[in-house]
């Protein structure tokens, strides 16, 4: 089985630029895979592809060097081994909020005897090779994400899990927790110190930490403060925003505001 | 059956913007139909949707009041047919060509007498009611594109099919077609030169005319040149510059050009 | 490769009930072939499937004994090969308007030396066993529907296509094509007499004939008159019948309107 | 967020026609949208659709003022989250047996500090706007079905929960669990008073109260004893139904039967 | 409702063949099913379909007489239920580890007063008739995988639970659990011995044992060990070695290795 | 635009392997890449896939270096033209049995001035960069079917078409053309004279050469009379064969049968 490419990359002190597909498609995935993230998640949570469609979105993935990824609806097991038979190199589970739920996850995401995990790599196979099952549990991110009050008040529970390769901050959710308006690229204090303090206890802990993001500014920023690996808006949100701003200058620019007709 | 929406705003004096679905997915449909394009043309040709999903498209569509059209592979009765009796209020079809082209075209879409058009308007019943059959000669567009060095020889035969109802530029074809690069808001004098002519005809036959572009400002040049509708990029093109545009703004923002680093 | 039963049952003086399917769906088609329609059509043409699902509705309807046809978009050879491949023991094709459409059409049901069409029966072979194209071309149904005045004026010459086995009349073209109203279960004058005259014309000639309708009644009257297979509604359609009687008996059964409240 | 016109509906003393939708399309749920039901329920239990079919009968039902809701399979969070994000306005959630059970279900249709459903309604926020968070706690009806034995026994420690918002009677797993025959439209007494009981139980708790039936006399019926809303039959069953009927009048009408073959 | 085939058989002392289906597709599902296998066994947990693609797969396999069957992902009630109301006369669950696995599972598989198993088998019911639910806790085949060192352990906790009809060794994931190779044909001795006293418990029990093999020869052995049934090879293994064979043989025959070139 | 590896083996000298795809599904199709076709070919005729499925299957051969091709299902411009935008290499098209056939064909796969292709290579120029229309008319390979008696008649007019790069033998319906049985490997002396003949002509014309076999050894032989690309078996051929030797071997190692049970 080939390195982790991320896990070079973090390795090495380079930060990661993540990409999140929302839209259930494998023709979007194989046109983002081609723009150059480091890695892309699809995101089976609050995205609309289900399995079988993320499954033609990971070989459009496998059409570059992208690493591919996944984002699951829970903590259910089903789901986050047969993502990984698929072939993700990288399983991010919502809402780890207790150290139960992160040793039930890490079980999830490796062989025995660490976990559970259930033999059959259909599709990872194809690309990681018949010892695949040796390297595996090295090379398969189990990203937990903290999003909770209850997250908060696990963290170093949580952190001490040995098999947890990461942690993923979901700042929606995290600031409903805290009373405050849930977006991205937070500007609230409660938030924001939330964020710098798990980043901070994440990294005393040598885990790897990710973020989601609205815009590469903030991404930078969180860079800036400790994290491995940033996610930028997303499919939809770019395809959206987009097409307003194609709408917008159409009706603005209606005839009575036109000060050129010619090319 | 109501009154195609597009012809009331042109009967106004309105030029229409339209936006171009080239992603094969109901719920990209859906999102692009909320931005408040006048119209969204499903593409079947160069687009990556089939009969199946556009199907879907359509419906996506028609949570909205945005306009559904279609663009189909070829002058194929088939696919034009099927395209109207789910819902289409217009069908572009390619390579129009001759005059034969136009009136094979124009018969595919209307009823008995004018045409051919079978009879079984099962999705677009459900909207346009039990009289459709009664105006939808008149409500739905057949829309021919000129795009190729022999259309512009039989320009006018073309136009002087009564049933045709407008004509829509293909500028990368036509530019091939002239020996010049295929792209949308071209600035090459024989492209450019042509475009103008045909406006022009097209106009003096009273027929509509629609054309591919790249950008607004492009668009609003077409339309001072007569255009009564205009397409402007597509969710694919949308999609490609808004990931790279993140792409690029994190490549280049990377540590050693960072020159803030708090929030 | 196993005798026609449609055939069989018409040439022991039996007339068939066709059911008929517009929703692109396995699910009904499978539940649809369990009620015991002695053929089931999928519409490619008016209804929603596309090849792709159809094929999926072909195995559904395989559960059963069954005979699976369709009704191709158009008389595209195409799809028509396609469908025969995909294990449909009949054809029917819209708008058969001349000899030339005739002979086009049953060229593209029969393999060499009669016709054109290309081998390789992929699942039709599942069920037909190796010698399916030593019978093939007896046990095909190809039908041509005869639904246009152009189809009217040249019936003779239509029907005189010996390979063509049978024909199907479209109430709502002809209606249209006569001036009258697109419905089933025709009552006005010109429609009534011309289908009259088709059936009596085929039955002439030796030629099968079907017709769709809306109900059994009528279908009966049709059998009554010389007619070997009728259509009574589609899927859709019952499917739309039964949720309005549901819809329309709550609202009228409203409180005021209660007289009994206890069971 | 609009409000939700069930809950406007039942606040205003009006009883609401609930439809099922077993098949797994998109088309046939655009079609029942269009009928006229007060809200259409997706069943992912014993239906057919799984969640990226579901997603494109949602979209469909967007088509019209339908409210949409979903059974899901089973009290698991990964799919009651996914429906509500898709722009479910009501999750029916099976075998609620236990006051564990019901608190479970209402932690997954909240949000903090209510519950731990995660943020990020991807296709709700399209209908529902940037506040949707601010009032979906409100407005999503979490609805717990009430069918064991464990569930009557337990039925008031269930309907002390303040968050569940409904229950839902499941006539059929009721019956089985009474040692009756599994069937809606019950007679046989002990479901009969069974019934009775929860209805009576649940509106005493200020509870909103739904059950399934076969008929509208049924339906009627429950709604006199209380019902807020009510399912009369589904779109498979409708189909089926329909379909028996044409086949079995075909059939009856058989040449021997026949009275008149005339129009 | 028909008895199961599997359990006639078992009981009239032959040993039955099934065949894994883990290509995600209705047509290879139907070809398979044509080939004769006893059981077939669509892998929902290391094969590639998911809910929506084995619906149409169940559909492809009842057009013979194999005994459609069902690996889940996990231990999840919501997709064991859903795979039996599609019509699995059997459902293999991964990882039945402990006594509270098996009796979850068995309850999952139980209508009542047995299990919790909910009404509704929409698809089941086409086939097995009214009276499905009189019969079906008896002919539904539970079957628990014994594949850790932890079921190992609680082999007898697990076999003692009289519902749980059968058993199945998954040899790759039990080789992980005993530190050998994950593979299947196991000669390593640990697996072996592991294997053997799996099958002697088992059938001391009572209980009807199954195990996945790669080869006829090895299956053998198994049955010659006590093995109802036995798995060879898959689908995907299938083809795979079918276009390997193809392309080495092309490879190793290039023009320098040639011995003939005439027919 | 890259080089069409499969004239650079040609120019080379070397001889390719085609792999045939009638199973509609990207993950067979992703598999059978990485097994190491020269080129794979999706059919759209006899198999499975239309143009959506074909879609997925085009980005999962995208994984691996193997060159994609498409059969496309008859003379039809529209397929022709998405094929080749979705990225196809090659085009074969059956049934080229005229010069006007072959003139409409090869003028459906050139841009302009050469032919009347549309452009928009939206699959195609992601992998082929932005000046892919300079050279895709050097590079895609136009293969015309040979399969008729009528294509034999006109073979020589056929091949005189410079812009027709390639023909392709199929042998089943060039055997029923002539009277004799449709199967590969053919050894009835009309059909291998023929081959002969159309393969000869071919060569002395300056076209390459493909021909459809069932087994290596064959296509050896048809290399050696001057293929210079072969097809061997299909997906479908060679799961259907693997799984039939394996049921027969089961039914034939019965215990009666068996020699040994121990290992």
């Amino acid at each position: 089985m080939p390195n982790n490419p991320l896990i070079n990359a973090w390795n090495a002190g380079r930060s990661t630029l993540n990409g999140w597909l929302a839209i259930p498609n494998a023709s979007t995935a194989e046109v983002m895979a081609h723009v150059g993230w480091d890695s892309l998640t699809i995101d089976l949570q609050h995205g609309l592809a289900d399995y079988q469609t993320a499954l033609t979105m990971l070989t459009a993935i496998s059409t570059t060097r992208t690493v591919p990824m996944a984002r699951v609806p829970w903590l259910e097991e089903g789901i986050i081994m047969r993502m990984l038979d698929a072939g993700c190199y990288g399983i991010i589970c919502p809402m780890i909020n207790t150290r139960d739920d992160a040793v039930r996850f890490v079980r999830a995401c490796n062989y025995a005897p660490v976990g559970t995990r259930s033999f059959g790599p259909i599709r990872a196979g194809l690309y990681a090779g018949p010892d695949y099952y040796k390297s595996a549990n090295d090379e398969v991110l189990s990203i937990g994400m903290i999003e909770s009050r209850q997250a908060l008040d696990n963290l170093d529970a949580i952190l001490d899990i040995d098999e947890l390769k990461a942690i993923y901050i979901g700042p929606a959710d995290l600031s409903l927790a805290l009373g405050c308006t849930p977006k991205f690229d937070q500007d609230e204090k409660p938030v924001v110190e939330a964020i710098e303090h798990v980043i901070k206890s994440a990294k005393a802990k040598g885990k790897r930490v990710g973020i989601h993001n609205l815009t590469v500014a903030y991404a930078r920023k969180m860079i800036a403060l400790g994290a491995d690996f940033v996610t930028v808006a997303s499919d939809m949100r770019l395809l959206t925003a987009g097409a307003n701003a194609v709408v917008t200058e159409f009706q603005n620019s209606a005839p009575g505001n036109e000060t050129s007709d010619t090319y």
